[in-house]
């Protein structure tokens, strides 16, 4: 048993941020971390000589300027994406390249899909980013799907799937399963549609030297024995002295709590006494999303030579998304691709040598022979993962943000900008912190 | 620590009953339970002299046959819900009598309601009960909210209002949250819309004698020593070899389990090695519904005498539904109200007496001014229980079968007919049971 003034539950970038800056007002913490590592879903994989691929979120973007401060602070530099080169679209069976931003698709289906990007950016703007229930007619609009919206407003057949295809790649689900009060609501924080598709001027636009990983290893490392791992939270008593935080292992007495981890895992903690029916229902209704993440590895980005980037969009998949991943070095070379939303529950339940098979082939029908024989393989299915359960983050159903939304902000409001994002997170630490140091809040915050 | 053949986790019905069937076949089995007393979501509330109310799930109807045999089975009779009298209705301001099913209200909106529950009944026939997943269509089906139908299919606010109200009723949440796949593939398995929705002929027609939770105290004193109480299950190891449930207080090896509690519970309990991501996503989108059960109790069912049967639907609420409650002695008179959906998370977040002073106006609109003066006034809200965390049931959000929908029949097929229902808490039971006793199942299988 040991006394702190916060604990934190989890040590991905929320919780070590939220560590981070009470310590440094001059609190004391105790953060702990289920897994025997810290970063959450920012996990780096060494691919030899010091070199690193990340197998979680890796990407920063204009505007996320949190995660680029605190980058800066522990000493992690960013580098550009690769992005020279044409990039390829796979479309209806045609395989094109092409440069800049406009895919080698009908004119008919670009000018669907700008017409309805653009709708949705005007109805975005509307969205209040730290109380979407009060958008104007936000029922009707949380009442609905996002393929409600698109029957109504995407014309063409191309058009429908490509703006499932941007669906997936942004929220890891479809457009079956998503509100468009969260579809507009999330938009609105990245501040256009287009942003969060990008890489230059985009949510993908730059990466990390060294790994994202490595910006919570660094704030893990300044708090050293104040973050214990593989210490997973079962049990949190509270009362108006302060909350008793049980873990496997061990137990922590503190004034107050701040629990960093998902929605759906807050609801996986016994509390003592049991969390209020509303809020717990909200933990029923923010599932994550489900991806399975895909890198090849090979001796050199041979792709390049070529005069490809490396991006590549495909409606066949499985990985309907794909980037150059190759490390700042240049070498070895490293393509990526993304199983999302149906795909990754699809693929998900197969064995991973089918998996692997399924996905190489599909880097060869996009790069050539050459792509299907990596030297290696890397993969990471994120609803496997005990203590994340999905990727990229969580989103809200239909009648989530409307019956439900208040619950997020009640004691605190998190997940508002960029929210799925690694600025989202250390945003979110850096709020749960300070309502925490204002003595504001109940004893337990949750912050996700 | 002991030993049994199976351990079954839960000892609401459907765990009671596939513990019964077990220990019929020559199984050995032991029940753990969380709370303090067996029954699960139907308890009974003592009235005084040997009297009861059900605060939780209490009724009975036609082709529930597998509760009805049980019942008959553990000694338990059932009554006739009292009908005699006129209905209320209260709707845009007015308030109504009539006899007979329908309501007097203007021809239009009859007339829409009639015509949009016959389309959803006609649809509803093509879902299959074992496979909602595989219906014509299903995607499409599957894509939309049912508010999104609605939109379509229902031409005037006042039938719009209607189903709203019946939507409520029956899933304890809104038309804004529920996929139109998951409304058919319930109505398929009641047969017709409004069968859910009568007393006389549909699912609230009869009533136990002594209350249902009568049925599993009966069952959980045949199996005696073999159910424990206070004991929440935390863990479950399982391996080729069979399993060690870990709960508060004991653990119990075991060859198989039955895990027999809500899906979204499911997700709680720690598995190692931990659930396949296909399954545990599944237990982050199937939400309990919201309902605070309220009623009013009476020296005597005074609106007999009124001619009124007790029963009336209101848009103004906060219980938009009541019905005759009193036990089948006569005495003392009963009202019983519900708030649902929206008005469960409302009004949740009101002190007990804000909700008392609320619901007992819309009694005293509905049935004078002595409703609203009652002896004692009985509530509860099933989301702030831990171990419900919400009632009557589960319901699937848009994506949830189509997407979903095989993680819930692997290992087992469970929650098909009159899911919701104590019927369909009986049949997974049984199915469980059966299922274990083939030796077909991994060493773990959930039911719910």
């Amino acid at each position: 048993m040991s006394e702190a003034d916060v604990a934190v539950v989890g040590a991905g970038l929320a919780g070590l941020v939220a560590a981070r800056e009470l310590r440094a007002a001059g609190a004391s913490v105790a953060v702990l971390e289920a897994r025997d590592r810290v970063g959450g879903r920012t996990l780096n994989e060494p691919l030899g000589d010091g070199q690193v691929v990340e197998v979680g979120g890796q990407w920063l973007g204009p505007t996320q300027d949190r995660i680029a401060a605190l980058a800066r602070e522990v000493g992690v530099d960013t580098f550009s994406t690769h992005v020279t080169g044409a990039r390829l679209i796979e479309f209806d069976g045609r395989l094109r390249r092409y440069t800049g931003r406009i895919p080698r698709i009908g004119p008919a289906v670009l000018a669907d899909v700008q017409q309805a990007m653009l709708k949705l950016d005007r109805l975005a703007r509307r969205v209040p980013l730290d109380a979407p229930w009060e958008a104007p007619r936000a029922e009707h609009l949380d009442s609905q799907t996002l393929w409600s919206w698109m029957r109504r407003n995407v014309y063409t057949r191309g058009g429908r799937a490509l703006l499932e295809l941007a669906t997936e790649a942004v929220w890891a689900a479809e457009p079956a399963e998503i509100s468009l009060l969260h579809i507009l609501f999330y938009i609105h924080s990245a501040g256009r549609f287009e942003v969060l598709l990008e890489t230059e001027g985009g949510a993908q636009q730059d990466r990390f030297v060294g790994g994202s990983q490595l910006v919570s290893l660094r704030m893990a490392e300044e708090l050293g024995d104040a973050v214990e791992l593989s210490a997973p939270v079962r049990r949190i008593e509270h009362s108006s002295d302060g909350v008793l935080v049980v873990a496997d292992g061990g137990e922590i007495r503190a004034r107050r709590a701040i629990v960093a981890i998902p929605p759906p895992l807050c609801g996986r903690i016994a509390y003592d006494p049991p969390l209020p029916g509303y809020r717990d229902q909200l933990t029923q209704r923010m599932p994550q999303g489900s991806v399975i993440k895909c890198m090849a590895v090979y001796d050199a980005p041979f792709w390049r030579d070529e005069g490809l980037s490396g991006e590549a969009t495909s409606d066949a998949g499985p990985a309907k998304l794909t980037f150059d991943n190759t490390p700042p070095s240049g070498s070895p070379g490293v393509l990526v691709g993304f199983l999302e939303g149906a795909r990754a529950r699809q693929y998900g339940r197969f064995t991973p040598a089918q998996r692997r098979e399924a996905v190489l082939k599909g880097f060869a029908r996009l790069f050539g022979d050459r792509a299907g024989r990596p030297d290696r393989f890397i993969e990471r299915a994120w609803a496997d993962e005990e203590w994340s359960r999905g990727c990229y983050g969580c989103y809200m159903p239909p009648g989530g943000w409307t019956q439900f939304g208040q619950a997020l902000r009640t004691p605190i409001g998190p997940i508002h900008v960029w929210s799925g994002y690694m600025d989202g997170a250390v945003q979110s630490g850096q709020r749960a912190a300070s309502e925490v140091l204002s003595a504001l809040g109940s004893a337990v915050v949750p912050t996700g």
